[in-house]
């Protein structure tokens, strides 16, 4: 019986009504509405699909967007500049730099990403990825959750996957997905609920002896690695729940860090790509920047 | 043949004269001595055999070390006012407070711990108990390593056992050990060079189902989970080395989390209690502690 396909844009579509329905009575009690402030920096195509559809998405939850679009000539301490312009702006309740900023070869001026995204106010810090957001997520006391692995956590908890007491292998220790998500399952609690918490978690990666082994351990296995089809179906162990994070573009179409049709033979549950993961990471932005707003409001 | 003891007593002592010795460098260049400023609410015996320790181990390194004694009864406002007044001293180099704060049994009022680590300037937080320096940590980009899992690495380094591509499996999630212990492990690189980085690392716990073949499936145990003997013989791989970071009185004797009798003759290499991972702590405080001053000294 080939695996359940676990329909990650069905649950973003309910996570984004939801975020809309909880957005209406934010601005009926009398709040401006959340806004979430993007900046493009260069005209990489694919950051201007990505911006584009986070602004609609933003504007079907009644969510304002803001686009700053800078050349690619763009300095650091421009780019500086104009995140402190946000900081301070009160309608910006989320910032988001675009990345990857422009390479020099795309004409970037060479801009220390690191120092860029630690310069925006933690309290507008959507992608929480500003240390101090990350430390309180290891700690346990989230203020935001980063959206990817928050959406598989949505994902898993939604179609009662539960991953207390199991065995949860996170294969790639990216800051963006691998070592949050493997620190979120792990914890006692999580803001999620106890069903999504509580895992027995291995960090897996490109140094791991025997990843086929390793991978065969887990009960429910993540594979973020940005390798196309690289986690094949003999690393799978029977009726293992398998989230597939990777989008990579192979010729003309998207195709995940799973071999898909190998896998869904061996899995009981497996998300497809594209569909799966990725309409979640954005519903998860919409939900921070409600959080960010709001908390704002509330002057915290 | 039993396992070989690593003898973290000894290592520990080698750091603290090489501490020393960069100790004297700084202070010859010119600088006044470190300072490790320590406030001690009530009067546990515990807290204050530790805190004596420390200050001795300051002393022979030549750092300066201050006590601030505050009685049980102190508020939260009163130790929060403390911590501000060794923030803005620029002789206190590094602050730590002695935990725990007396419980409201021992004459405490019932302080918020974490509000209280929270308020400990970020570059004076030798504990690295702050959440912008777990972030940065969790980031691969340290300011301060937590003592214990920084002298286990050390430890590791030091003895020539490589962590890299191996299975280590870290049983307990604290905040304190278990937790900065398995990301510092994981990373890519670390600050105490690759051969202490890059394992497939496990995060087990309570929850943990099965840990027995959990612990078994580790090239590298370490145990912090703070109960007296849990790991037995026969959860260790034969060969593999076993870092024990408890510390339980039990009757009038100091015991580990490890059956150390039964564990040494599985094991290849494992830490005794007392004289393993405990005096490395201490060991990595004073080195915190110069790190702090340097840091400081160089206005950063």
């Amino acid at each position: 019986m080939p695996a359940t396909r676990l329909d990650g844009k069905k649950i973003a579509a309910e996570i984004r009504s939801e975020v809309a329905a909880d957005v209406e009575s934010f601005v009926a009690a009398g709040n401006a509405p959340p806004q979430l402030a993007a900046i493009l920096v260069g005209d990489d195509p694919a950051s201007q699909v990505y911006v584009r559809n986070k602004e609609r998405a933003c504007e079907k939850a009644g969510i304002a967007s803001r686009l700053d679009r800078l050349p690619a000539s763009t300095t650091q301490a421009e780019l500086l500049a104009k995140v402190a312009e946000l900081n301070a702006d009160p309608a910006a309740s989320g910032i988001l730099v675009q990345l990857p900023l422009p390479s020099p070869e795309a004409g970037g001026t060479g801009i220390d990403e690191r120092a860029v995204l630690d310069a925006i106010d933690p309290i507008k810090d959507v992608d929480a990825f500003s240390p101090v957001n990350v430390g309180l997520l290891m700690q346990g006391r989230p203020r935001f959750l980063p959206c990817t692995p928050h959406g598989i956590v949505q994902l898993l908890s939604r179609t009662n996957i539960s991953t207390s007491g199991k065995h949860v292998v996170v294969v790639g220790r990216s800051d963006i997905v691998g070592k949050p998500m493997a620190m979120m399952l792990a914890q006692k609690d999580s803001t999620c609920g106890p069903e999504t918490a509580n895992a027995t978690v291995t960090l897996a990666h490109s140094r791991t002896q025997d990843l086929a082994e390793v991978c065969r351990s887990a009960d429910i296995l993540i594979a973020a690695v940005g390798r196309p089809e690289m986690i094949r179906g003999e690393m799978i162990r029977e009726g293992a729940v398998v989230i597939d994070v990777g989008i990579n573009r192979v010729d003309d179409r998207l195709v995940g860090d799973v071999a898909f049709a190998e896998a869904e033979n061996v899995a009981s549950a497996i998300t497809p790509v594209p569909g799966g993961v990725g309409p979640l990471t954005i519903a998860m932005l919409l939900h921070n920047t409600l959080m960010a707003a709001k908390m704002q409001a509330a002057g915290n």
